[in-house]
């Protein structure tokens, strides 16, 4: 499984970036999350071209469309989305917080004859420009804390390409992949394992004295108890009959023996 | 409202991060989602000094706490939690994809033995090593395409906070309160002032002569269907009154008045 179908064919918008690290940043967010096609709107030059340097995102770079202006940028689309922070600003468009405009974005760009999306992204000092909003049919803002709810440009287009994504199943396969040899790591040890474990503790701190030094009434069901509580894993059974049979094994030896 | 009660509590971990941008970009996403106890394993000491000056993210790094190893870095942590891209590696560990495993260390963090919570971040090279791992309880890994999993540091910080953060009702007063003077935007016009604007269109239609160079037999009602698509909303109807009614004006004139 690669990019999920459409969400990857949304234009992800910059306007007026510039700073090329951000440009990059984005472009790389992109190539993360599987999305293709960046626009540019009115960059610094240098910085557009610096950027096209940046890790694993040559392809989204190379590819990236520029335009003079915004309405140029987002003529072919018939859905707009502008990003905000809000800040201090008063908003004469209706604002969605991330998770909901995210389904609404989807719910579009996913049915039959589907909305051509843009998402918009102001340049790092000012965000989008009243201007910029006057294109668009609705603002996304990424929930953030009351106190700093200015995002670095490149970790919003990554936030907002995560949530876009969040439900595309990407990675399940990898993870699976990765863990195969760990499979059992959840599978708890069975109860006979568990009870062999526990009799080989019971017989060391024997052996060690320890039940002589702090004797109790009920010993042996307290430290069946403590054994259970640890949810000791099946797999994890033989190196741990392993390790106390050693120690038994030492514990046991009469003590002009040892080493 | 600001931070929500425990997930800010998480202890953000970057080890051996090799890049002021990128610990600077980490520490800004903190202050953009509410976290606050960043701590620093081994990071190299120019990249640190230099990433004290990033943006909006003061308070987090003057408060940083740096360490030698992983293992001071998560002592006084109860739940210990490693991110990865997994990539071509083989791990002995459970992982957990981002919307599973945040869902996992919220309920640990809010319960009432809250467990103290360290999230591991590795370097921008490497990411974390197997002996990293090896404090870990279990891994955090980010959804991404096939083609390109390994993200930017500071991009992965900002996707994995606003996932812990997801469920958190951050801005939702910010949202109501820049939009309060657009309250209106969503609610539909009334039926008598949304035939009102039909009635001054078909009157602009047969004034400029419309109706005369394309008759139709349901006009009126064709035009009343394609004013009702319009889902004109109520803050709009006078806008929409005053335009047509000047427009009708300007139709009705005779034409050796128009100026």
């Amino acid at each position: 499984m690669t990019a999920p179908g459409k969400p990857s064919e949304i234009r992800i918008v910059l306007v007026a970036a510039r700073n090329p690290l951000n440009i990059g940043a984005a472009a790389r967010a992109m190539s993360n999350f599987g999305f293709r096609r960046l626009r540019v709107v009115n960059p610094y030059h240098e910085a557009f071209r610096e950027a096209r340097s940046a890790v694993g995102a040559a392809h989204v770079l190379a590819a990236a469309e520029e335009f003079e202006t915004v309405a140029e940028a987002v003529a072919d689309c018939s859905l707009v989305i502008g990003t905000t922070a809000i800040g201090q600003r008063q908003v004469h468009h209706a604002i969605q917080p991330l998770k909901d405009g995210a389904r609404l974005i989807l719910r579009q760009a996913q049915r039959k004859n589907a909305a051509r999306v843009a998402l918009l992204f102001g340049s790092e000092k000012t965000g989008l420009s009243n201007d910029d909003f006057s294109h668009c049919h609705w603002l996304l803002h990424i929930p953030t804390s009351e106190d700093n709810s200015s995002m670095n440009l490149g970790q919003s287009v990554a936030v907002c390409l995560y949530e876009l994504t969040r439900e595309a199943g990407f990675g399940s396969q990898r993870i699976k992949d990765a863990t195969r040899t760990t499979d059992q790591t959840q599978a708890p040890a069975a109860a006979t394992d568990v009870e062999r474990i526990s009799i080989l503790l019971l017989d060391a701190m024997l052996a060690s004295g320890y039940l002589k030094r702090k004797p109790t009434a009920d010993a042996e069901a307290r430290l069946r108890r403590l054994v259970r509580r640890l949810n000791i894993s099946a797999r994890d059974v033989p190196a741990w009959l392993s390790i106390l049979r050693q120690i038994l094994w030492k514990c046991q030896r009469p003590e002009n023996k040892s080493e």
